[in-house]
């Protein structure tokens, strides 16, 4: 999407540089547009690893350019089997919850095996890590064209007055390589000139809505308010959201959602006061597995400095204040799990589907 | 309660001085304890306003001394009357959803307007201030003391194990003018010995939580984590809360109660993962007009810079970072409305009752 009129993607290689990977560090958004250059597979750990990068699908396309900057490093052929199986444990435990990023780093093992020589083994791992870019992108943007009618529909039934779309934390086109997940069917009804709106949780305690969702929205247009994540609750007691759309980090074949800690608040909401609540999960991130995410998703939890310190801008420069008083403990669970029953639906790339095992294995037979 | 092993009130009259009021101000809190000197009606009126103090009870007990220090401006006892009420207009103006500061202001009206002489309105006025101030005490006692049972209970169920408390923002004694409401059950259990620990919602946007619960519990020897709103829904699934306690600014005979924003999100998950809700509301709290809170309490909207901003100790001083894009606006509801289905039970400084009208009035009779 465009950032100063310009469009961009989260990952790409430097023109006439095809040793450096191009990403934005998010760490610096809102307030400064940073673009990283990545040339080792350390590098590629530490952004996945401190959140240069986050999100689903830009997460599994970095583990992917991070596998193929492993390749970069390899000098002799006939070990390349253990230094890539390294790389691989390296890169998946970064962040354990990503499902995108294990399933990314296995489909470039899987085709790495193929090679021959070191430099077929660097050119697949290019095109590996091209493809999955690729695919991510092309995901998204039919996750739009099927979340589209949702909110044409509710623009209809309002006779074009503005569709209030509240969403969490950030599945949006810096989340993934382009277009985003939740954001892309808000992308697609902003394209095709009906009137939107979005509520935008702040999502504490990194606050990737204030950061990163509110970012994304202004600098393609889009018009948004930024709340607190206390607020849902009560726009939603006085018929000020129309739809709920989130993304998810993982979503089991039983359409239980787990998503950025605080999800599960918002869909209590929605379903107390009757409004759609949607997920929209490509089928990379989705987990075909577990039954019962409550009690089989594992829940990463994070530093606690996360609570007790937030950065900001202040006299022109990123400064980081604290909080909490200096005895006090935090903790910081990254996650929680939407049970099934408060999803309304899931927006896949393939179509739309229920939130239950019979509707998501309609849209997947293949995981019959 | 204790600060630094000193007890202290929220407020008290200078030490041989009669005209000038001792605040904490709490916009300094957690990281710095300041004591403020108040000597005129303008400095009360600012110290509302700008919330140098805030929380339901402490502002009746400001508004109280206000009074007073307004009495101490008038030189010309003919006029007292209007003097008084445009004091009165000028505080009630302040914070409109405090229903505590009006009926506070109200009776030091109907207390003065008895007054025969200049001496007799201010030694009224402070007496009037002083009793408002020991009966806010005696009434947050009581309500630890029926609140207690409660945790009682779940400690004996628990065989002694650790009862985990959830409470959002401050209905602590910094709220009030000792005890506080919601914490007054968990101070009176605290001193009997019994293992409580409470998981302390940050409640953005101001954070009253993470600066003041967490700071006061701390000072008092209280176990307790910091958490973000966010976490609350994860917890209670997961078995971590075993009730939750909030305070109220405003509770309808039916037994809506509005609180912080985000107080709704919670009730939800606790009646989601059928965990004891309970309100603790002092009799004043009580709107005995209203029938529905959800469309009748007007929920105030305060200034967006409180979202977009947020206060922190850096390199030894509070600094103010920005949190959102230049371009991004926010909105900022100060309160939401929890329905009484959701609420398991009110806890009062007559005794506890349930969320219902005829349950209210049982204990408050003279209501009927």
């Amino acid at each position: 999407m465009n950032v100063h009129g310009i469009p961009y993607r989260t990952i790409w290689l430097k023109q006439n540089d095809p040793c450096t990977v191009m990403i934005i560090d998010q760490r610096k958004l809102p307030h400064q547009f940073v673009v990283e250059e990545i040339q080792t597979l350390e590098q590629m750990k530490i952004a996945i690893k401190d959140m240069h990068l986050r999100g689903a699908g830009l997460i599994g396309a970095a583990a992917a350019y991070g596998m193929y900057l492993a390749t970069l490093e390899i000098n002799d052929f006939v070990n390349f089997q253990n230094e890539l199986s390294e790389a691989a444990d390296l890169l998946k435990k970064t962040r354990p919850t990503a499902v995108n990023l294990a399933w990314a780093v296995d489909q470039q093992l899987d085709r790495l095996s193929k090679a021959t020589s070191l430099e077929e083994l660097q050119s697949i791992a290019l095109k590996t890590a091209s493809d999955i870019a690729d695919e991510d992108v092309e995901n998204c943007r039919k996750i739009g064209e099927h979340g589209l009618p949702l909110i044409e529909t509710i623009s209809r039934q309002k006779n074009g007055a503005t569709v209030n779309i509240l969403t969490h934390c950030n599945a949006g086109w810096l989340a993934f390589v382009d277009h985003g997940t939740a954001t892309s069917p808000i992308y697609a009804a902003h394209e095709k000139g009906i009137d939107v709106h979005v509520w935008v949780d702040e999502t504490r305690p990194r606050n990737q809505g204030a950061s990163l969702t509110a970012w994304e929205l202004g600098m393609h247009g889009v018009p948004h308010t930024i709340i607190t994540d206390n607020t849902g609750g009560h726009l939603m007691q006085h018929g000020m959201v129309d739809l709920v759309i989130v993304g998810s980090d993982r979503t089991t074949s039983t359409g239980d959602v787990a998503n950025k800690i605080g999800t599960y608040l918002k869909a209590l909401a929605a379903k107390d006061n009757n409004i759609p609540f949607y997920a929209a999960v490509p089928m990379s991130s989705f987990d075909w597995e577990m039954e019962d995410g409550v009690s089989q998703i594992e829940i990463e939890e994070r530093d606690p400095e996360e609570v007790a310190f937030i950065e900001g801008l202040c006299e022109g420069e990123i400064k980081k204040v604290q909080l909490i008083p200096a005895g006090s403990p935090a903790k910081n669970f990254g996650f929680d799990v939407t049970p099934a029953r408060l999803v309304t639906g899931i927006i896949t790339e393939r179509g739309f589907c229920e939130a239950n095992k019979k509707s998501i294995l309609e849209v997947f037979p293949e995981k019959k």
